[in-house]
This record gives C-alpha cells, sequence and structure tokens, in this order.
C-alpha cells in the first residue's frame, strides 16, 4: 500500500505529527489530488483545539485550502481528468438534495462535510476531494498564491457580497490579516470604495499598497469619526474579519443607515448589539459562512485574471507546527501556505 | 384665539396635565386635524419620561397614532381638502431631498421630525400633519380602529416585510400584544405560516383566533422545540415586538438556516448576539423602524379592507394617566385609543 | 418480463396507440411509479406533434403530470421508499453540476432531461422518476386533483413568485384554463389581488368563484381600462397562460410602471414589443419556463393545505386521443387528469 | 428686462433659430443656471421633430444635458447657493407625493416635467432647474466632459443596473455612440466584463480604449457565436444603446439563461421578441428610461473621480443645427456638446 507523509492531530491541543499515512482511495465520486500547497487557518486551530461545540475526527489531516493536481479518479467521475489543477475547500461535500443544497446554498446543508474537520484535510501529500465541489484552478496554476483562494479568499469574496454594497458605494474591512489583505483587493476589484481599520502600521500599508482609499489605525485614531467623514455618513458595508467585541461595536459605529455588517470567522462567544442603534438606524447583521461552489468559482476567476494577489510566505509541511504558532500569536503576514 | 383640550407632558417622568392649549394654525404645507381617535404607544412612554438619548421638547403633547378629519389647509395644499379622513404617524415629516428621501427611505431621514417627540402630537382635539406625510383613510373610517394602524400597524408591517420571508414561509412573532396581534394578522394576510409567542394564555389564545397556526407559551413550553418542529427546522421570519434579551435569544434559537430576525421597538441596552450560529446558520439580525408613507397606504389598505382589525380599548383623552400606566404595567389587552 | 399499457406516439402528429409494453426497470438514482393519475398538457401537443424546434424522442411515451406511488428502487435511492406518494414532472433530471443546478436554477440545466419528451413520460401504468427530482405528495393523496400541480402548478406558481409582485399589490391573471384557474388561487393564496382576463364568461365565473377581484370578458369589455381603473394605474405582476399577440399587446397595455408581465406557455413565433410604452414605463417581461424542486416542493404545499384546488375531469387511459382532441379544442374546463 | 441667447425651435421639423430672448427668473424652488455647456442628444431630434406620442411645447428651447453655475435662487431654495456647478437633466421635476416618487422612482412620476420638452432646456446662456432636480457637480469642473452625464452618462449607468449583472460578470454593450462610450466606463468601472458590439470598427477601437475586454464588428462577424464564446454561454446582462429590430434580436441572441437585455433609448415601433427563447432561457427584457436624482448623483461621482470620462466635441450654440444634423446622420464621434 502506498504511503504518503501528512500532518496529524493526535489528540485536542497537542502539537501535529508528521507520519507516513497510507495514500488514500477515491471512492465513487470523488479524486485523489496530489497535494502542491495548503493554506494555514485559523480554523484548523479551532479544528485541533477542539474547542467548536461539535468536534472533529480525531485524529485528523487538518487542512481545507488544498490545492494540486487530480492523480486519480473514483468511479463514475466524468468532469474531471487526471492530471487537472484543483482545490479543496472546507465545504467537501453536501448531500445535494435538501433545500439548501436545491437553492444554491450548500453552505447551509445540514449534513455537509468539512475537510480537515470531519474527512481528513490536505495537511498530506494527498487528499481526497468531492469532484462534484472541489474547485477549478486555470492551467499551469500558481498554486501557493491560489491556495488560500480556497478559504480566505471565497470567505471574504462571498462576505462581501452579503454586505449587498454596490460599485461605487464604500465598504469597511475591519482587519487586515490573512482575510483582510484579500478582502481589500476583492472590494476594490468589485468597484468599491474600501476602508481599512487595523491595529498594525504594517497591515495599513500593505491595505494601501492593495488599494485602500481610506485607512485608519483603530489603536491610535478615532476611527469611526474619520470613517464617517471619509464616507460621509458610514459605510454602506462592514466586513468584519477578527470578531472581537470591540471590532463589532465599532463596525456597528460607522455603518451608514441602511448599511450592513457582515461577520466571517467563528470566535466563541457573544457579542452585545447596541438595539437602539440598530433599530433606529434599520442596520443589518448577517452571519456569512465561506461560500458556495459558485462562490468559489467566481473568487477563483477574480484570482486567475490577476485582480486578487494573496501575500503567502511559504513553508515546507514539516514547518507546520511552526506555522500554527505563528498563526496562533498574530505573527503572520498574509496566509503561511505549507508545500508537502 | 380657539383653544383645545390637550395632555401635556409639562416635565420629564410627571403625569399628564389635561389642559386649554390654543388651537394650532397651519403653516405651508401643513393641515390641521381634527381628532377622532389617538392610540396610545409605548414610545410615547419614552417620550415622557425621556429616557432616550435625543430628548423630545418639554412641555409636549405626546401621540402619533392621531387620526381624523382635515379641519383647515395650510397654504400650498393641493392634494387634501377639508373633511378627508387622515392620519399623523410617528414620520411627521422629512427633508424630501436626502438620499434616504429621494430612495424611499424617509424613515431614516437625519432631519426628520416625529410626532409627540419632536413636534406636538395628537393627544389633543386638534393636531398639525404635513400634508405630504399624513395617511390616507378610506372613507367613513373606523376611526378608533384605525388608529393603531398609524404605528403599530405600519411598523409591524414593514418589519415583516423586513424579514423578506415570502407567502407560504413561517413567521414567528414574538410576543402578542399592541404590535404583535396586529402583526399576526399582517403576516396571515401576507400568506405567511405564523407561529405566535407570549407568557400569556389569554394573548396565545387571541393569537390563534386571529389566525396563529400554533402558539407557544414560552414560561411554560419548550418554545424553540416545539417551533423548529412545527416550522420544520426553524422559522424564514422572525419578528421580536418586545425586545429583551430572553425574547432576542429565543429568536436567534428559532430562526431558520438563512432567516432573518427583525427587531422593532427601541428599549434601551444591548443585547448578547451569539456570533457562532449567527456566522454558521448566515442569520440575518435587522433593525426595522416604523415604516415610510408607501409602507403605511399599504399597511392602511390592508385594514381598510378588513383583513386586519386592531383590537381596541376606547377611553375618554381624560383618562390618558391611567392608559399609560396601564402599559406601563402590561396590563394592556390590544391597544388604547383615546377619543378626545 | 412484465407489460404494462402505455400510449404511445409512433409518429409526429398521428393520434396515440394504447400498447402493451415492458414495464420499465429503475436504474440507479430512480425510482418506478405506479401511475395513479397523469395530467393532460399543452405541452404533449407540441411533443405528439415535434412542432418545437428540438424534437421528441420518437415513438415516445408523453406526460408528464404523473402521480401515484413509489413500486420499485433502483441502485443507491436512500430517501424514498416503496408506497411513498410521488409526483413526475416536466424536470425529470438536471446535471446537478452547471451553474443553474449550483444556484437553484436547475431549470435552465441545459443538460435536462424532460419527461414525455427526452424520456418517456407518464401516460402509462409505470414510469422512471429521477428520486432527486420526483415532487414528494402528502400521505394519502387525492391523485387526480394533485396531478396538475406537477406542470400547470408549479408554472403558474413560479410565473407568479417571477412578476415579483408583492401581497397587497395586483396581478392580473390572462387566460383562465388550464393554467389560469390554478394561477388565480395561487395570487390569492399568495395574499396578491386578482383580476383574470378571458373571452369565455364561464372561465370567469370560475375565476371569481376561485377568488379573482376582477373579472374582465376581453371579447366584450375594454379590458385595459376596466383594468387600469380597478387596479389604480395597472397590475403590478401580470402572468400570460396563455401567449398570443393579442394577449401579450393587452398585458403589456395592463402593466403599472414598474411592473413585469410574466410568459409562461411556449408557442412558437415572435410577438410585437412596444418599446416606447416598456422603456417610458420601465416595464419588465420576462420568460419563466416551468419550476424547481423547490418551486415544486412549495406549490405541493399550498395544494396539500388545500389552498389551491384545480378543477379536473378524470378521464381513462384509453380516452387519451379524446382528452388531447378536446384540449386542441380549447374545449376543457380546468384539467384532464387519465387513470391508467 | 435682461436677455439672452438661445436656439428656439419654432415648429416642428423646422431648423432652430438662435435668438434673444427673456432670461427667466426663478419662481419658488427654483434656480437659474447660466449654462456654460450643453450637451446634444437624440431626445432633441425627437423633440424638435415632434414625432413621439406626446408633444413638446412649442416653439421651445431643446436640451437636457445643461451644466453651469447657480446665478439666482428661487424663493426657499436653501441647498443651493449662487456660484454652485449644477447641471439640469432630463427629469425637471416630479411631484414627490405620487407612489414613484415615495419609492425612489421619480422617473416614473406621471405628473413629472421634462426639461427641452415639457419645459424650457438648455441650449441658451440660462435656464431655469429645480433646485430640488438639478445635479451636483464637483468644484471646478470640466462643464464640457461632464455635461453628457447628466443624460448619456446617467441613462447608461442606470440601464446597466439594470441589467443586474454584478461585478466579475459580463455585459454586452450593443452600440458604441454617444451612449455607448459611456456604458463601457461605467461597466469596467463597475467590475464588469465588457463586449462591445457595433459596425464600425474606429468605434470598437474606442471601445477597446477604454477598456471593453470583447469587440464585435456586427457587419462583419457573427457577433453572437463570438460573445457566446467569449462568456461562456451569454452575458448576464446585455445593454441595447440603438433599440433597433436587429440590434434586439442580436441582444436576446447573446444573453446568458437567466440574463436581462436592458433597452434604453425611444424609437418608434414595435420588435419582434422570439417567445420560445425568452420562455425556455428565462430571459428578462427589460425597459429603462434615464434615472433617478440619486442614480444621477452616483454617475457623476464616477465621473467626478475619474472613472469615466467622456468624448466629446465642442462647439459654439450657434452651430447647433450643423450639430443635430451630423447626430442625425450618425456623424458624431462620442458626444457634440455646445457652449453657449
Amino acid at each position: 500500500m502506498a504511503t504518503m507523509k501528512a500532518a496529524v492531530a493526535k489528540s485536542f491541543g497537542a502539537p501535529l505529527v508528521i507520519e507516513d499515512v497510507p495514500v488514500p482511495v477515491p471512492g465513487a465520486g470523488e479524486v485523489l489530488v496530489k497535494i502542491e500547497a495548503t493554506g494555514v487557518c485559523h480554523t484548523d486551530i479551532h479544528a485541533i483545539d477542539g474547542d467548536w461545540p461539535v468536534k472533529p475526527i480525531m485524529p485528523l489531516i487538518p487542512g481545507h485550502e488544498g490545492v494540486g493536481y487530480v492523480a486519480a479518479l473514483g468511479a463514475g467521475v466524468t468532469d474531471l481528468k487526471e492530471g487537472d489543477a484543483v482545490g479543496i475547500p472546507w465545504l467537501h461535500d453536501a448531500c445535494g438534495r435538501c433545500e439548501y443544497c436545491q437553492t444554491g446554498w450548500e453552505t447551509l446543508c445540514e449534513a455537509q462535510h468539512n475537510s480537515g474537520y470531519g474527512v481528513h484535510g490536505t495537511y498530506a501529500e494527498y487528499a481526497l476531494g468531492s469532484a462534484a465541489y472541489v474547485g477549478h484552478l486555470p492551467p499551469n496554476p500558481d498554486f501557493a498564491a491560489l491556495a488560500p483562494i480556497l478559504c480566505a479568499g471565497v470567505t471574504t469574496y462571498k462576505g462581501l457580497k452579503e454586505t449587498e454594497a454596490k460599485p461605487g458605494e464604500w465598504v469597511v474591512i475591519s482587519g487586515i490579516g490573512g482575510l483582510g489583505h484579500v478582502a481589500v483587493q476583492y472590494a476594490k476589484a468589485m468597484g468599491l470604495h474600501v476602508a481599512a481599520i487595523d491595529v498594525a502600521d504594517d497591515k495599513l500599508a500593505l491595505a494601501r499598497e492593495l488599494g485602500a482609499d481610506v485607512t485608519v489605525n483603530a489603536a491610535t485614531e478615532d476611527g469611526v469619526a474619520k470613517i464617517m467623514s471619509a464616507t460621509g455618513g458610514g459605510a454602506h458595508g462592514v466586513l468584519v474579519t477578527a470578531v472581537s467585541p470591540a471590532a463589532f461595536s465599532q463596525a456597528i459605529a460607522c455603518t451608514r443607515r441602511r448599511g450592513t455588517v457582515a461577520l466571517v470567522g467563528l470566535p466563541p462567544g457573544e457579542f452585545p448589539t447596541p438595539i437602539f442603534d440598530v433599530v433606529l438606524k434599520r442596520i443589518t447583521v448577517r452571519g456569512s459562512i465561506v461560500g458556495t461552489r459558485r462562490d468559489l468559482a467566481e473568487a477563483l476567476s477574480f484570482a486567475a485574471e490577476g485582480k486578487v494577489r494573496t501575500k503567502v510566505t511559504v513553508k515546507p509541511l514539516a514547518a507546520v507546527n511552526e506555522a500554527l504558532d505563528q498563526l496562533r500569536h498574530g505573527q503572520v503576514d498574509g496566509r503561511i501556505v505549507l508545500r508537502p
């Protein structure tokens, strides 16, 4: 039986172990993907730590931003062939028959499986994808740059769509990390004006370089006042990529009347919603969870055209624990991508 | 100078005083309305108590559910004539030129005036309305029954629209008081299935009588479980008419994936929003504030057709303090309406 | 090999022949349905006559409004069991992977198969359905009454949704035949006001009985004037169930500014669109083709609740040619349903 | 009494006459604008020729793309002051109270007045605008370049919005004349992919220069095939700026399933709509008429940022008849602008 290197979580909270495991065999409707690059996402830490209400399988190969070439086809797969460049996203597969799957909202399917959580993921030399759910990459892709599109990209792109901000209007991107620096680019490609908020000047410099029209250092400036002034009354949309009580309050405060705050990311806890403002200003607060296959296809298309380019640091798979530690401590600029 | 009886708030928190005051004279674009009936709303208590961030004028004639006949026209009024039956809503007038007024969202105009708050209201024999903003009643109206449509009606109707629930889908109406008992009827007239929640069995009996498909006593039943089961996975829309932390938590919990919770009512304070659920289920939480002139016209049209009928207790204007006390203590069934 | 009676088209334009054919065997993902009732639709005539650009298979068993009990399951079918009551619609199956299938618009899938057209249909004792695409009926259904929901019902329900008319607004239903008499009921259940147009007084009487607020005999009355007056400036939505140049012109003429004309039905030919009116009044003209699985589930749900009840004439399968002739000559009241 | 030069239509179809007429005096709510530049639009020809069903006033000063400085204020105007740079659009004023005005659709107001049609326009040294309806220009504007935004700009911008095409999707711009060359720029600024169709190679070269991704010479190429291929199945939106039967047929044919064809421009006559395709592909055909005040503000904002720049040929007002002749004969590149 063929084996491969994989980074495996053996128990909640423990460091991953690089070990040899069997190369998986694609079942009906599945493809085996030889992973060329796989991004490191905050969700992987939640999986490894097991701190969400529903627990992942354990032991677990994490990872849901894996890109590479199709290496083998399971029974009945006709849309893909060996050598196609694809990506394995968080949404590994869904039932295809529930009301959400029937209406283009498979991200809400209650029977969905998630890569690197309920099924093994992409921190490995090979991983299984569902043929109907993998993302299709352009030929000869820059794998390292595209890997984060599979989650950070589609999540922020969908979140921006969910704000319902229209070309020419303003969005605030709160948090210019792995998600936010991609969000700035999607927003500009969508014809939006962008105000970026962070507490680190180097991240704000990156935001400006990527096209942000206004930047705000929330640690040193009155961000709400600055944004209210720059936008002429508040932003039409606000994307909160790093949900904390402070970021959430600020998001509400700089939302235009009739505007929408979209929340991505899944921290535990509850955040205080100021009812008076939300009602009087008819503010909409909306959760947004990754994106559908269609959202992913669109997100990849923007990237394939060069309109969105992720900033990545490439490390070998063996450095996975170091990468996770950097992410835990907020020391990542853009996104870390692992190469098996 | 002609005088009239009016119920006047002289200082924050004090009982109203019935006194003789001059009948107001309509300015350009205004009409004088002889009040036949005027509803008593929770907002009046906030005005009298002065417990919102922005304070009302003082002394103040409260009231923003006033209906009656046009008694005199100000300069330039051509759309109305003496004897027309009209109603004076919360939205006394707006600027007509800002981005909100230009786009059919005059309820968000930052220069709006509010009846019985920033300008005198309808707890009086006569009151001024803005010709372009008064509601148009059908001929020979049942004034007492229509008065609450001016605020309770339009507020709940708009709130239901804001849930974006479609005919055949489910809405939960949380709180079957002055607002909720009207909301049940609008929801049924809009082709929706209705689950009503309250803690009082008589209010739930009223809800059933008005067409609710399911009723839940939140004090004695597991409301979330009952609603999840009856709706097959949660309600598409939830209208929270009485926003409290408990009602808000329950509202989120019985919302279907991709559903919307609309909040009406303006309590002070903040309510804890469970980020994980809101994101994973892609829930939308939206404030909704009264309704526009168009919403009001639609709300009145449903009532004029007999599809919505408010349950009112009629009292003389002189009983205003008693009425307010009943409302403060949750002792009102449906809505109290005062007759000057 | 088991055989069954079926009505078979042997060549374009010829009468159907009742003959014994093998009972089909369900493949993977398919179910065999014992047909209890099957509606007769205009589309069947187009199939039999072969007058559309793309031709059906020939010989052909027509029929796409077939309802009955699941009699056998193909491999891999887990959502259904023998004895379940289901219906086979026009949309026999679709690819599940194209942009339309991914976004809840499988009715636009370019790889779809259609029952009684590209694959055999339901004019038979048994027929094959795709497990993921059959409609789910309530227990102990009134099969004859539900059969037409599978096409006439879902088509008009979807067409009404596509007009974007909201509860309280007006729709015109043009043509009160097999489709129109169902449309009137869906419109009422959706909270709409209905004006019905036809040229036959008995059909208009039926429309009134089913809830139409206004009826117009286009042969004897000035329909446009009557509708403009009744609706206060035109209907928000117009559903044209019988597209002819005259009906289309009339539909445009009685559309409110900013309203929508939805066309269902597939006559050959082109209809003259008056550009000036369409532009100045910002009218939307939109084609609508049957409905998705979700639309069908919703349409069936309205019927299961008793809000929509089709008017049917039941005949034995052997009378199929007589039924088709009646339909060709406009002699059908409501819908004809065949019982194998 | 002060006089001014104006180009006056004295009778239908006759050349305009430059003559001295009194400078108009602004009434209540009006402003007098000293015209710095005024664009020449096809609609002016319809006004001069009187070939629309409703006739303009006669004699008439045409023109509805007039920009300049506020020179005097009528009674009650508080939002503007002398010296402000403004523009007078086709929508001179509307009633402010009908259902369309109340919902942000004042372009559909049945009591609207149109500049250079029902009231005098901007082919003059001075013209009257309605304070609440004039467009607000940035300080120190390039008047000649901005003039066409007042009609060509807002009309195409609104038409693009009405296609409902989203960033990343494809639009076809049919006709690269005075409207189309502006439409290409708005579409790009809105994040859309653009295919431009015309029959003149120089206009297609201009389209490419302005950002069109694909260009098609409909006289020499199979435009539909080229667009279907470039867009992967048809354009999500099609904007027809020059409605002719041929352009309309082509527009339908290159529309993606579920896509929208927006028609701007008001030629007389009817165009044949292929029902079969429109229904089977669920195509939407929608008229779009200029734009609201909000649309105009947005359209001006894109121009003020330099994202849209009209190509204009400036002529003196005295050359108005020559300009109109050029336009009649299709000899205008971009837009002609007159300077009084």
